[in-house]
């Protein structure tokens, strides 16, 4: 994803705690209560522009939802998205995903997705891939025993690393497609980046993987 | 693959047990007997027309290659062309794979190939594909502990289901590729299959698996 300078963004995160949660720590363990309900809880791990969270949350008034996302000038599009329909089911944090551990309790989590996130394709980016197994350590912990990752992507580098790095770290794959939007999947939300991709006749690929 | 009655083909097999071995039974447990070496002993399942195999056993002179068939009328080109370039290293057995453990005690094969083999699409026929959890057992029992599982095909919808069958059984995937002859495999072993759909600009599927 292209940065743009948006010096303004911080302040609009800042004055909308009700949609991006300032202090996500304190909530760590108890994030129903934030919520108010006992509904699962599915996080988005670099959320981008909130689209795709936005109409999770609204779809599905039966889950909460969450998107991750640590930049600023990229997340304040999902904060504008979100003034404009409120939605008490979803919330925005301004983090990177390595500290998901430090703002979710062990099981917390019933779902976890991996949408269009960058491929890394370099060798040496290999860590920085959010299928790597230092992340896939990081939500194995915060899941809980039925928690599923759900993860998309049109990169074929990003997908053949993925289906190993999780069947290798003891993730089982299942509801696998090698081209989404020429099978049939009821349901299915689409990200920002899907939308243009689909239009283009790029290939989609998904997975489920679950411990 | 279409099936032509070739009347003689049985009488030609029957022919040439040093090339079709007919009791393969009584070498159950001692296959590196039969072939007078200790080296590691690899088996295509559903072998066809038996290119793989002639080409396998003459690029490693190190393994020794079983190639399995049930039909008279396909393997046959098999020994005709191990007639023209025998290879001490290659057999082959007419026999249905579902007798895998019949033929093979535990532990006793390195590799197992299946390549291009029927899709069997329909959900009524899903027991019929090479990948199905029925079949992954009897691989399992005569795989030993190292030993591996290497698939190449066409079909997408095989591979998907291939991918979810092997990771739902326990096997772990590794060296997934998407486009085959795209990317960088060095010391591929076309099939016919391969040969033909390469030419057509189809892309091969590729995995590996391992417990």
């Amino acid at each position: 994803m292209r940065l743009r300078n948006k010096p303004w963004a911080t302040k609009v995160i800042v004055e909308n705690p009700q949609i991006v949660e300032p202090n996500p720590q304190q909530w760590k363990g108890s994030w129903k209560e934030l919520f108010g309900n006992n509904q699962p809880i599915h996080v988005e791990v670099g959320t981008g522009k909130g689209r795709f969270v936005t109409r999770m949350g609204k779809a599905h008034p039966e889950w909460n939802v969450i998107g991750v996302e640590k930049y600023d000038s990229v997340i304040i599009t999902g904060v504008e998205r979100l003034k404009d329909q409120p939605l008490n089911n979803v919330r925005l944090l301004k983090e990177d995903v390595t500290q998901l551990t430090e703002f979710f309790a062990p099981g917390e989590i019933d779902r976890i997705y991996i949408n269009f996130t960058d491929p890394w394709p370099k060798n040496r980016h290999e860590k920085r891939r959010l299928t790597h197994e230092g992340y896939l350590k990081k939500y194995s912990q915060v899941l809980n025993e039925r928690g599923e990752i759900h993860m998309k992507t049109d990169n074929q580098g990003l997908f053949e690393y993925s289906l190993e790095s999780l069947s290798q770290f003891g993730f089982k794959l299942k509801n696998i497609s090698l081209d989404l939007h020429n099978n049939s999947m009821e349901g299915n939300i689409m990200t920002e980046y899907e939308e243009r991709f689909n239009k283009r006749g790029v290939k989609i690929y998904r997975l489920e993987a679950e411990l």
